[in-house]
């Protein structure tokens, strides 16, 4: 069913491919990666996952799937070039961090614009080395290194692009004073479901509920059980930000939502085994993430900063570092290797 | 004297209770370990003091009282629920955090709401997990985890709650650029007297004089010791603030004092031991955790959030991690136990 | 040629000095640790370049060079008194945070009024403290301090600055949004030269080209290789500022250059060895650190803070916990031993 996941396999059994195919092979095996590394920003080391990913961003605007793809690839590559862990690259885990800052680069100078498209470049080469330098901070207590990667790169590159005239095309500076919510907190069941769906969208920029639909199909796809379980931590994130009078305009794009997507996946089956304490857990976490959602966003506003995926990686670095201290929790054996980021100890 | 604090003598000798006398004993114990939990606050594993404490508090408005009793009863139910370690619970090690999280709720967001209420209940039982994380993270370097829990939590949910309309009841976001100091600077006795009580208060956001003098007298209670470095940590901040042209009713309500207070007790009794050498030390870290004061405000403000006790952890773990660096100081024998947080190597 | 280097030589051999001449003795030892303090901010153990650092921040206002002078001091005669390590006194690694605060006070809070001068005296104290504890956090990693002890300290002080009216002499707190930039972009060849040169100066906080090109010879005069990668870095980092459309006048005072400077000096000879690998990784830096700039003021711009060298410490620490995991990098070799900060395992 995932024939692109069986690595090396196309090589034939018994004799070495010839060089046009010993070119294709590297080829096939360098896109495997690829979209290995898309599908990671769920957690999945997943090709399949991973091309129904391009389409569902593809699906929100092209250049968002090409900037995605071929930010992936850049990642991946200097991952390479740069000598990095064979079994980081192979699994994807090189190219997630590169995906989402050439995405986040896209959404936030333009698409368009030629510097754009030179800066995202160049930071999905930095995010490679940013990415080893967290890697081996965070292996110090064995956490992984989430998309924290990419948070620092983002925030630095997007409060920073306002000082540079040929990169901001904004105009003024989106630096604000953070206010209280305005606006209905009434929320209809039609916003209430394009919320959920939204929430697994906005993971990618996204506000478009089909495009969070597509992305959940390529979850449901690779994986049933993480499917399920990022659904729940949608529903969470969303019925959370309803019940503390979050505005309905907020629920409905996947602004509330996608930080519990992302910390229910790894609380409950990437990180942590899939278990009924677990998930509990890992439901608390999802509420948690949503709460912070505004805090991170009014700490970064007054410079001009977004809170991108801040929450999940804020909250799952304190619930996973404290699992370790609940009996309930750590007897619950250990989790599947192969799935999510490596810890280097 | 601190009978309550003989944690399961009342059990009898020799002989298992029957059932009524098992869940009274059961009762009893987890009293105890709330009300030390109160007393952590000021590093004291002592029952006594977490009652006067509770008095002192009710003294400035019973819900204040009610919120601090509850607030550390959910934290401690919570780390036995989840299995932390059983002396952590029983020096009250997981009540402090909790005690001011609900606290700062009940200033901070209304204590008569009833959202304020079921928000600091579940606040109290993340930060549980908060703690969990921090005692691990901090344990790399053998620091202790402070109130360093209870200001991630609170910053977080203080800065987000204006973004939720059930939450927030108090209008426009307190968001602000950092002003320059206005206000008279001459400091009449009265105030300097007042400010000084004031500063033993204001650890627990409570700006009247009376309720520093109880708290004041539940230290004196539990070890005259911590009573007179506290006080002498209250007169370096009071002090450094006068000479620094801090304006005099910021003196006068305690807001300048009372990182000062906790910084004495940690440097010089409860991690360091009590020797001339180390309350110098002590004294110069209570001066910085003042001057650091205004400049944790001043970040915080554009977001909204506030000092809580970041100059008072800040400023610790600094001096605490220098410490061993310094041959005069480290030479100084070894912390007395059972004082203050232990730390996980 | 750099006698002043040769630690007790002056003793002279198989005879003890008397008493005026031990007197002498040490106070040739603290002057030429002093000095060596002042080089060490540009990663030189040579008392010869902490002179001629000296007479370039005189030339730009006598009492720069006497606030550097005197602050390295303060600060090497308390890391003397709490009994640090001998060796990291003796090659200067516990004065440059303490030269760079006391400038820092200088500059921020006027170098004429008495309380600038005593803060100035009392921030050394404590950054020496602040360096200690640095250094033991940092050595879990087997990373350097840098100039971090300094970015705390001066960031936490003039941010904290317009809270005390004894203090602060500039009406007004600056604390400001970001704002996008404005003003030409177009550089002329002058300007270019002008912002080469000044990037060396605004790493003392000064923006005169002249004062640049003296601390340049001091470069050159102690070690002519550290001068070139020094000299391409700034280089970069102008290059840098202007293909990306930072104001010509920012580039002209060297503004957008000094973080570049100090990031290829770290990355390239003193931190990881010279070689053409190292050299590319290094100007990488460079042009991250420049990026970085206007990132890290608008961060600090809504609470009155500064960049000072955040943008060179943050790059740098990312660029050097990564290298370790590029064997490219890894395998060439180890740092020349003396240079730059030691690391505590």
């Amino acid at each position: 069913m995932d024939a692109l996941d069986a690595e090396g396999s196309t090589g034939g059994a018994g004799r070495a491919p010839g060089p046009p195919g010993a070119l294709l092979t590297a080829a096939r095996l360098f896109a495997a990666q690829v979209l290995r590394g898309q599908a990671q920003v769920t957690f999945l080391p997943s090709a399949v996952a991973g091309a129904v990913f391009c389409v569902a961003l593809s699906a929100a605007g092209w250049e968002y799937g090409l900037y995605a793809l071929v930010g992936t690839a850049v990642g991946t590559a200097t991952a390479r070039l740069l000598g990095v862990d064979h079994d980081r690259v192979s699994t994807g885990l090189e190219g997630f961090n590169a995906c989402l800052t050439a995405l986040c680069f896209a959404v936030f100078l333009g698409a368009r614009h030629l510097s754009t498209a030179l800066l995202a470049a160049a930071g999905c080469v930095v995010v490679t080395v940013v990415t080893a330098a967290v890697v081996r901070l965070l292996g110090t207590w064995g956490l992984p290194s989430l998309t924290l990667p990419y948070c620092l790169l983002a925030s630095a590159a997007t409060i920073a692009a306002p000082g540079f005239r040929h990169v901001w095309h904004g105009g003024e500076s989106t630096a604000a004073l953070a206010t209280a919510a305005t606006g209905s907190t009434a929320l209809q069941p039609a916003d209430a479901v394009r919320g959920f769906f939204a929430g697994f969208a906005q993971i990618f920029f996204m506000p478009q509920w089909y495009v969070g639909a597509l992305l959940l199909l390529g979850l449901l796809v690779a994986g049933p059980r993480a499917a399920a379980v990022a659904s729940l931590g949608s529903a969470v994130g969303t019925a959370t930000a309803w019940a503390l009078g979050a505005p309905a305009a907020q629920i409905a794009d996947g602004t509330t939502g996608y930080n519990s997507v992302l910390v229910a996946l790894a609380l409950c089956g990437v990180f942590l085994p899939v278990r009924a304490a677990t998930l509990a857990y890992a439901l608390v976490g999802a509420a948690t993430a949503t709460v912070l959602g505004p805090a991170v966003a009014a700490l970064f506003a007054p410079s001009g900063g977004h809170a991108f995926t801040w929450p999940f990686v804020l909250t799952t670095f304190v619930f996973l570092a404290a699992a370790k201290s609940f009996p309930a929790l750590a007897r619950s054996g250990v989790p599947r290797p192969g799935r999510g980021d490596t810890v280097t100890p």
